[in-house]
């Protein structure tokens, strides 16, 4: 298995986590010279807090292992396309590269025009299937 | 003086502790029914996280304090327009009144289309001079 692959499995479990607390099931991992240095998955609903995207809790914990607010030598695995305001988080972060499992039609940063970092290297659809698979299986048993 | 100015200047006292931290001055008051639930300014420097802007802690501080995610009823005054991010998470608040001061030609959400939530009212440049100087005689110093 390619290792974005392998990495966005992580970050897949991290979004089963959230799944089977009633959560959106999105999740992050962040990795820093093939190293994990932070993982988090969505928590709006059990902490009432709408910036408690799996993205926003990365980026906090990633900057707290690191020691510094940036994340030039980072890459973020998501399993879903941030939206404006994680990718305007991960602007202010510098992030090096973003890697996203399923596209977000409706709340997806791509909607707008260069939200992220210049610098920030994009690669979208890893294990997309799985990951938006997820999604819909959730949305579908909440109708 | 008229509401709007007043709660701004309780903002702007938030911006200038900011100012005395060594953080970029920027303060942020949320009100429901004139009421102050919730204060906060930037510490991005002290907590070594680009996510601390003054909006989010204080979408944070205002959802705990009413006991749910959304802000519909709310109106958040800020010394400064808001970035992407923190336009972003007043989106997935819902916002209902946004009241900032200076704006933000480089960062400032306005620059992209529709990033708030469709139902939020706007009033910019409300003590935008003093919103300003202060933010101007701190990165005047800085250099």
């Amino acid at each position: 298995m390619q290792t974005d692959e392998k990495f966005m499995q992580l970050a897949l479990k991290e979004a089963q986590d959230a799944y089977e607390k009633d959560e959106v099931p999105v999740g992050v991992i962040v990795v820093a010279h093939q190293r994990v240095i932070a993982r988090a998955h969505n928590l709006t609903e059990l902490l009432t807090d709408v910036t408690a995207h799996a993205e926003m809790q990365a980026i906090t914990a990633a900057a707290g292992f690191l020691g510094g607010k940036y994340l030039n030598d980072c890459t973020l695995f998501v399993t879903l396309e941030p939206c404006v305001m994680c990718a305007g988080a991960l602007h202010w972060a510098q992030l090096g590269r973003l890697v996203y499992g399923a596209s977000d039609k409706k709340f997806g940063y791509t909607r707008q025009q260069n939200l992220l970092h210049p610098k920030t290297e994009v690669r979208g659809g890893v294990l997309e299937q799985e990951c938006g698979e997820l999604l819909q299986d959730f949305f579908r048993k909440k109708r």
